[in-house]
């Protein structure tokens, strides 16, 4: 059996015993998913997934990074050059490849989820080797056209409550409206990312403004026009049953300029003219602005720093972007997120979450930050953070500091849909995990850890959310 | 029960029969609290503590920065405004919205301090809740009355042999000498604080210098007076018992100026002229001059850097100080102390004890910085990480590198007197798990244990202390 | 009994047996050395060590700097200042200082080396004290003439299957041609570590440079002589069996200046007119030639960084280099090997080895680096980081991002030649911990688990080093 039902759980019997009965109390609790990157299309349209590979490997940057890390060329996964055809791959050999290196995620999460998916979605029990590949390769594909495999039967099937996409400023949100109509009852929402019209180094920044403007009819090259922009949008995204905004940053600086300084500062932003100083400080300065209007419409303000983007330059320039090559870097917080804390950090009823890829902030700045700002609430293990080791470590980094009610449960962050069971899945464990500890050693009582529990798994991300 | 016997001892049976032996036989030592902040009047007055509320909620940082990050308002708890009058608040109602949220502290080492002083204090051995918040009340405010629970009955049942409090320079130490003046044979000794005439960003440094000057009849907007001021309240200090000196700068920087530097420094800073760069500095070289004084006077010399204070603006100017809003930030040692190192670090018979609120620093930069200097020692874990976990991390991160003996002990380094039992039994008992887990592995035998763990509860922190 | 056969296995007994079945697997594979520091003298020449205090105590910085940190003089450990005449001390004397300082170590893996070689190689199973250190060392020192305890008797007795030495671009590897022409059939080979003639800030640069120049007969002083000296250097070294050069820069910062910079630069560099700026830039310019060059030759390229070297003035000015005061540093990756990695990152048949003294980079970018970029792999915990905690950690934060294969097993790095297999015997120990927890927790299937500790222990190092 791929799946042992006390995986992940503590090996003292004692500690495993406790483990299982308070995983038992959640496991069958609805998914939450209320950040991540699956595509709406998929849930709009209801089409069938096409293949294996596609649907498992190509879309996934921990399985085509760990393949690139030991030689694999992105060709030979199919993955197309920037402004090239569509790269042409038979999606079996790019299987086989994949189950020919393997071994390389032992030790991984991707072990844990691609198992959990196969297994539990499609009844395979087998650990994939270059020997079963192809058998596996058809046990899936088999299944793939079956309606209890399309999207929407997943999404029951996954016992998903409500789970939300993340678009762009500029996004139509059509595949959003089009779920709506089609009077389906999944609930899909949307969150406002508007990193291409805030970030004045993004790709294509003077183009994609003036198409804020068009859609929204006011005059964005000026900063009131353009706050209204957003306040539109945000509004747009909301009435899609948008209930936070997301922001991916290089750093967690904010800032709070006057209304002259920000005028002044947006006057060069919108003629392009900005120095890299000038377009850091305006982002500061815009996720004060977005935490301000957070506070007329009730969108949860999320805060995705430290990433040094594209680090890899020449398959930047292949590829382009978002091609495993993203890698974090130290990131501060405690001078960084004080102009927006200064602001806005004591009002009772804003939510800014707030996450990281530097687990040296947890302890250090991060679970002070959040055990004292009312507004200020801490993210789950983010990214490379967001496996069983790193969870834990959240946990005992986090705890003693900011408790488990400044932070929200868990966020599953992923385009890799299939997945998405699995994730929660192995969070849910590891909370137990470390509760079980906290009760075998007398630190807590069981009766608490259960509702610890199902807190974790269930009604912080929904409240947080207000999913 | 609230307490059981096992807590924080290690599931595995093996290692917990060992834990459970080590502990018991350093269980009953006497207290050493070397470094906190206890009220040296509650000594002198020996006077009834007024009512659990203002004992337990309303001076613990831990406890009113956790409810505050939750809604919680201050003025709630009963805290006065800055300049204003005392706030008025009932007790009992303070009481019982602490009780309610009483699940927020799960996980916390809140947690554990607090069960431990009303279980072994009051006799209190339900959970807190809202329910029974009145009768625990009523419990508490019955005994407080009673000649056993005034501060001098407490001491002696707490078994403390020693303890340190904390003044600052300008302190004229009158309840230290009432103590003494009384008879009564507990031993609690000052020690010396003068941030407020070191520090040139202190509210009302000038001030402070001219009352320091006042104090000593020495000429101190002068180089030579000023350090002699502070010869003469250090041996003032000493008089009533003090064997150490407290640091509390934003940095661990030091300085080892020449004469002339020194003096020109000082000339800027004595007439309120100092940039931000002169303030930081001065810090910095005025850590050196206390350790150069410590070579003839004997203080220990304590640096706890590496806190950013008030970090919160708009709780600051409403309520000032010590309002829970002080965040640690990224500290380094290497280069920070290098000044002072190659001044003193050499000296055999000099103790600097450097503490960290920043964890990272403790495998790369402290262990190897204390496993090196003969005058450097490593304090224990301080504030946020004098907790269970960040406990076990301390000496998991420090043991290999600096060993056991390049560390002093423990230190409780509160204000929360009913804690101080619970606080040094925690340490203990994690203590005695690290070391039950290194024989469990055979790579420690258990009467070497045994030596260790009463080392680490009880004569490191005398002998480095000199008490 | 010194040496328990579950000696760093995990109490749990599920665990410990999973941890004892890999063991067995392993515990007999030749040791693959592929960095270290042992005197190739040593194998040339096949002479009797001198006595137990040179052989364990003296040449030990983990020995000698802990003794100092304690009041333990240099002087009285038989250490000779710098130029001055050879120290004069009794190794029995030493021997028994150290014995009476044995309690100091432990928690600290210089006490699981010690016993493990004391206990294997002389059969000395009882703890050291001062009461038993006189007989202790006559069992040593009556066995060490004994041609059973010379260096290759002991290399064979070690089951080394291949050793890397570290020698200086200047040295004329005499040592290496000795052993070589002696028909002994140990593996002893040397690895290329430039430092001094690419360390512009290295004592004596000029005159190294000088002899390099001599040495190859190129112009060293022009850009291109220079380079073409450092090739014949590498070749000369190669043909003795390097397969490695290493670089102990204070900072992993690297460069990629084009044709015409880089001869500015070193024009400067060439003239003694380096600033520290340039300086800095030249070493971080040498690593990306340094990678070029491998990809012509096959070297694999090592990089140490992050040490504060000689961070000790006044022992620095007293004893020289390596007196146990470096201290390791914060040190960044991700903007510090961009130029290289842009340069050379992508190439599948490079090998770039990445060391860290700074743990907090591991899980935020080594790991992520290691795990896309093709030619970057990552070096085991090093220095401070080689002990049992370390190690584990070392797993639990790398291996979810880049899994077990972007590593390259153990490295002991020592010049305590008797440490050598107690060093890879906990190496393989803490693996088969780390191991059998995943096992244990159905991360991992034993067989599997079984197939990686091979790898760690020998297949990663052979061919990562091509050995």
């Amino acid at each position: 059996m791929l799946l042992n039902d006390d995986r992940l759980f503590p090996a003292d019997p004692v500690t495993r015993g406790i483990a299982r009965r308070l995983y038992a109390g959640i496991r069958d609790l609805p998914i939450i998913s209320p950040h991540g990157h699956t595509d709406p299309r998929w849930f709009a349209e209801n089409k069938a997934f096409p293949d294996p590979a596609t649907l498992f490997v190509k879309p996934d940057h921990y399985i085509f990074r760990m393949l690139y890390s030991q030689g694999v060329r992105l060709e030979q996964l199919g993955i197309a050059r920037k402004g090239g055809k569509p790269a042409k791959s038979d999606p079996r050999a790019v299987w086989k490849l994949f189950a020919s290196h393997w071994h390389l995620f032992r030790g991984t999460p991707t072990r844990l989820w691609f198992e959990h998916a196969v297994s539990s979605i499609f009844g395979v029990n087998e650990r994939l080797t270059p020997a079963n590949a192809d058998a596996i390769y058809d046990i899936i594909a088999g299944k793939l056209d079956q309606p209890e495999f399309r999207p929407r039967a997943l999404f029951e099937r996954f016992n998903i409550e409500a789970i939300s996409t993340t678009e762009g400023a500029l996004d139509d949100l059509k595949w959003h409206d089009m779920i709506r109509a089609s009077g389906w009852g999944g609930k899909v929402v949307t969150a406002y990312r508007p990193d291409s019209v805030v970030d004045p180094e993004f790709e294509g920044f003077a183009e994609n403004l003036a198409s804020l403007g068009e859609l929204t009819g006011e005059d964005v090259f000026a900063w009131t026009g353009y706050l209204e922009a957003h306040r539109k949008r945000r509004a747009y995204f909301k009435e899609r049953g948008a209930t936070s905004s997301d922001h991916g940053h290089a750093t967690a600086r904010t800032a709070n300029l006057s209304q002259a300084e920000a005028e002044k500062l947006f006057a060069k932003v919108a003629k392009g003219k900005a120095s890299a100083e000038d377009a850091d400080l305006f982002r500061g300065q815009m996720l004060t602005e977005m935490a301000k209007m957070s506070l007329d419409d009730g969108l949860v303000l999320q805060i995705h720093p430290g990433s040094f983007r594209n680090h890899n330059a020449s398959l930047f320039a292949a590829f382009g972007r978002d091609m495993g090559a993203d890698i974090p870097r130290q990131t501060d917080y405690v001078t960084a997120l004080k102009p927006l804390l200064d602001a806005v950090g004591n009002e009772p009823n804003l939510t800014v979450i707030a996450f990281t890829l530097d687990e040296t902030s947890y302890s250090r700045e991060l679970a002070p930050l959040a055990g004292h700002y009312p507004a200020l609430k801490l993210g789950p293990g983010w990214w490379f953070l967001d496996a069983p080791e790193a969870m834990l470590r959240f946990r005992e980094l986090t705890t003693e500091t900011a408790g488990f009610y400044n932070t929200v449960g868990f966020n599953d962050d992923t385009r890799a849909y299939l997945s998405i069971p699995a994730r929660h899945d192995v969070a849910r464990r590891c909370d137990c995990t470390y509760l079980a500890k906290l009760v075998a050693e007398h630190r807590l009582d069981e009766d608490e850890a259960a509702e610890v529990a199902h807190d974790l798994a269930y009604r912080l991300a929904k409240e947080a959310y207000k999913l």
